[in-house]
């Protein structure tokens, strides 16, 4: 991987990170939770599907041997639990949930491929990191979990990561193909939330 | 391990994971869900229990580095979103289960005794084998857990499980332990479903 | 480590283990379920947040390659399967929880210490050990996961836990550390089941 393949990673990272955190936070206030729980759904959420996502593919779990990523989770949560309520709302969740699910599928298909795994398993990757910890998220704040309701969501992260995959296995550089990927999978979930775009249901 | 103890685990291994794929799409069709999500659910019910049991002996986890594994999940879930919803019914996923049930337990059972674990881990790791997709998939679509519906299901994951490592212990060879502690537990299942066969309730 | 803190980590696992698994028990009976649910709650939550820790630190699982670990969680649970309900009550299991919660606080924080993370880490780790199991049990048993209950809980674990690392880092010897930080943590727990106390709730 070049340096600057490497750089972009990172941020990538640092953006899913902080995303998922804020989105967890904001979860924790619309239950009128404490500090703490807003650390800890922050956590879950800004760490959860990568977590996931480095026990499968057998890579030291990402945050365990550092302290900004869990820092990064305990600094956003706090400026959560301190910005004026009016200042979020329901849909201020979703759009950064949305950020986060573009970026963190591509970062995590990225990795896995980076581990040497299947492309298959690789693009299914991409799709854990980004929707694991949303679903963790939901299923701890006892909400219906993220992957029955209606609208795309599962299917953005799916057409991100797996579009990353199909690029770089075509030689496309990480640099095209990470970006591109990311805002095809964003715009997805953008109609989904501004539009309701959503995938035909089971009529048997 | 003979090759053809090796030929039966694998059998028993995609046996497990398509009936298991099959009891995810099938919940997925009741919540008339999308496609995607039918592949979720039966990705999540088919590999699950497989996956936590891998982590736990520490072994790779057995999807990452195929990828027959996955494709025998979103093969399954095709297939079940285009078969008319009257060849279906709860009852079927309930057989589904009970096959995937049974055949699981065993291979779970097996794949830890290979792996060097004590045997009462053996047994437990077929108990999580077996059962652990499903409590996935039940915690996800908001249904009661399987675990805490009244009538047999754990046991009977228990009865293969530990039958299965008794017999082997004892000498008994693979391709007859296999089958006979598999059956056991169907049966087991099979008269809860049939008859409503349960064990007894806590009353203090 | 010396043997006295080696020892005294063993047991205060035992602790851990036997109070969670009595916990978990505790919320089968109270939803009347059978034996052998017992034995699967009892365990889940006697051994679910050092399953998790390990993973995460990747450790081996500790009570994968023993068998007593698992005997603990079944003989509880078989203890409390047999004992008359009116000597348990919905108090009886806030107060084992909160031993358990305590003991397994300072236990995750030492064990994972031991292994080398970050001492940021390590306090996680601590709140992980103590409070996962319990998640686990509330997530099956389709109860209001204890961390969006109001209450003080993770907020004692997370004192116990990282008043033990700083103790450590502060070169105070485990014999003191260890006990110093369990009773902190104890008592916080134990003034929120007494008297209520909680953190302030999010009020934008």
């Amino acid at each position: 991987m070049t340096p600057l393949a490497s750089s972009a990673l990172f941020w990538l990272d640092i953006a899913g990170i902080a995303v998922f955190a804020a989105s967890g936070a904001l979860a924790a206030a619309k239950a009128k939770q404490t500090l703490v729980t807003f650390a800890f759904f922050a956590s879950i959420t800004g760490i959860g599907g990568g977590t996931l996502r480095d026990l499968l593919i057998n890579a030291p779990v990402f945050w365990v041997h550092n302290s900004w990523v869990l820092t990064t989770c305990l600094v956003v949560s706090f400026a959560v639990w301190k910005t004026p309520k009016r200042f979020w709302n329901e849909r201020a969740i979703d759009w950064f949930d949305a950020v986060g699910l573009a970026a963190y599928s591509v970062y995590g298909a990225a990795k896995a491929l980076a581990f040497g795994v299947s492309p298959l398993t690789a693009a299914v990757m991409g799709v854990i990191t980004a929707c694991a910890g949303g679903i963790f998220r939901d299923v701890l704040a006892a909400q219906p979990s993220i992957i029955i309701r209606p609208e795309i969501y599962v299917t953005a992260a799916a057409a991100a990561s797996a579009g990353f995959v199909v690029l770089t296995l075509a030689g496309c550089p990480f640099a095209i193909a990470g970006p591109l990927a990311a805002v095809f999978g964003f715009i997805l979930r953008a109609l989904a939330i501004a539009r309701g775009l959503s995938l035909p249901s089971y009529r048997g």
